[in-house]
């Protein structure tokens, strides 16, 4: 009944939507570096001392949140139609963007306890999860893509999304016994995610 | 004498304006998680242990501004024209989605009180009121909506719109004597939003 | 040298930034409400009794950034170029709006005081001189506009857009005497903007 | 394989989230302010005392995110395709820029010390070799940028980009023995920048 103009025009004010939670989201991180209050009421030594940490989780969540945007913004690109599933689906996975500066303000702050490290772990998760999730219905049957996705798109996507949630899963059992151990472990998704990408020169394609 | 085009740009612009405050108050929400301050200076346990509060009312809170999102989004499908009073109206909608961060974390930090609940009832009402209120007055005897609207959808839109605020206007004074009882009536808007979708396939269609 | 449709996606990109940080500025005003951090550590009625001037600060303020968006949104709408200067006008613009949340707060919080009430003050009449400081250069001569506007548009935007630099510098004097007579005053901006006022039915004529 | 419109909405996308990470950034400046909590809890001739510092540093840092986002604008108008490289590079300049407030709080409150001199001088000379170098790799031998570059304004955006990092690498040393005479050198990127500057009245020659 709604003309393809008018589904552009939608479908632009949702991704346009979406955009700025991760924007925003990605942004707000930068309130997790305990700003000082009131002028300089702690030496700065003591600041500065307690940084390191939360400079690198700042670091390690804008590199996350932006692997998850790209991703969307990949999918969106094969999107041609949505409906209120999708939607759902969609808010739910920005529900889980928008929540990670929580977490890793925990972690730069309490990064040595097993306990910020699982929540942190749990967060990067669910975060791929939902962002499979999205796009598994979306793709499924080709029910709200375009049909002119390259061959194989479809599953590689689905294949590049799972790395991280099942790299991060995996390293929770480990945050019980040794929280750095688990650190390590996230670094596990580089080379596998350049592991599984083929660069055909071309963003769209993976 | 604006020619259509120029309309469309208009109207896109104060529809991005919208999302933008939209997407920002939803993405603001996770301030309300009480970031710890300046590293480890109390333990984790003791952060942990008042958490699971905030963050149920983090969902509850990025689920209510995303259906109000939802429902500007669709409304504002069949919205071809503004003026000055629409603006101002829909201005008074945001300033209540932009407010809401902060019942949010009263209601995170002090849910079990009456004065917490009552308030966030009394914002979320509003919101949903507001919201009404836009539509009622760009859709009646079509002042600024498509003529190409299905039939049916302006009412249904009120209807539909008024189910949240009727509910949680109803548990403002079950609050004052069982705060806990209050929440539960808050998920009466569940069933009934569901009671009276009908969904023929289309988002633009309820 | 460069087309007009290249112009046109320009103008678009410095037309979303001005609204993304009118749109942020007007939902971190929301910040200003005093959070309650870490969960009851206060009792509730402690926060409740300061809330009632910092929430009607909150919408003073996102009455008045709403009304400088409007009038830069009005005015975008016949711009059909832009140039260095104006940039750099539409930044020391947006640099004023972008403050507001702080006058705001101080004024939430301080309002009783003469240097709160004089700093909000300078900071609404700097922003609005700000504002008609752009329209007028880009304005002046045609400079920047598109030539069909309606004949008197550019005079009396100009007007309108010095009422509430007027009101809040008068204000400035009387508010070392007695700042609650200051914030008086202000009020004097509504029933003025609307005398100054013609309504054509047309959002984009005054 | 994507025809011409595709890439246009792509690229669309990613500049209004790269508009979206600048605008945050930009205003959320304003949260260096040290709001008062809680009301009147400290005089607020206290608060006003140490304001003056704060302020200057949010004028300077809205100039220094306000510079860079107009270059990222300017280079964006002769970009017309996207690589995977190119967006990793924009979003390792987006997560100095989305930093910045935190070394403006730093300088604000800290700025007579040499730490928070040099923390916020690496800062702005990072982001703006991150800014060069999106460019540079865009640009060189016309990778991803428009055939119709007026002459020589490949190795002029180089060349103005690199005005402001070498300013604050230079005044990195000169910090370490007198803080202020670093905040002195910095306003040589004024000048510097004017004389490298040539104004054809058009906003995308330089």
């Amino acid at each position: 009944m709604a003309d393809e103009v008018e589904q552009g025009r939608d479908l632009d004010r949702v991704a346009a939507f979406s955009d700025g939670v991760f924007a925003i989201a990605i942004t707000v991180l930068v309130l997790t570096l305990d700003f000082p209050k009131f002028g300089a009421a702690r030496p700065i030594d003591e600041i500065l001392d307690g940084l390191w940490k939360p400079v690198l989780t700042y670091f390690l969540s804008f590199y996350v949140i932006g692997v998850y945007w790209f991703a969307h913004h990949r999918m969106w690109h094969f999107i041609h139609r949505i409906d209120s599933t999708f939607i759902a689906l969609n808010m739910l996975l920005l529900s889980f963007v928008a929540i990670m500066p929580f977490p890793t303000d925990l972690l730069g702050d309490y990064g040595d306890t097993g306990q910020a490290t699982i929540i942190y772990a749990v967060t990067v998760a669910a975060t791929g999860l939902a962002s499979v999730a999205v796009w598994w219905y979306a793709a499924r049957e080709n029910r709200l893509t375009k049909r002119d996705m390259p061959e194989g798109f479809r599953s590689r996507m689905i294949v590049r999304g799972l790395v991280a949630p099942v790299v991060f899963l995996v390293s929770i059992p480990v945050a019980i016994f040794d929280p750095d151990l688990a650190k390590l472990c996230w670094l596990l998704v580089i080379p596998v995610r350049i592991a599984t990408m083929r660069n055909y020169g071309n963003v769209y394609e993976m």
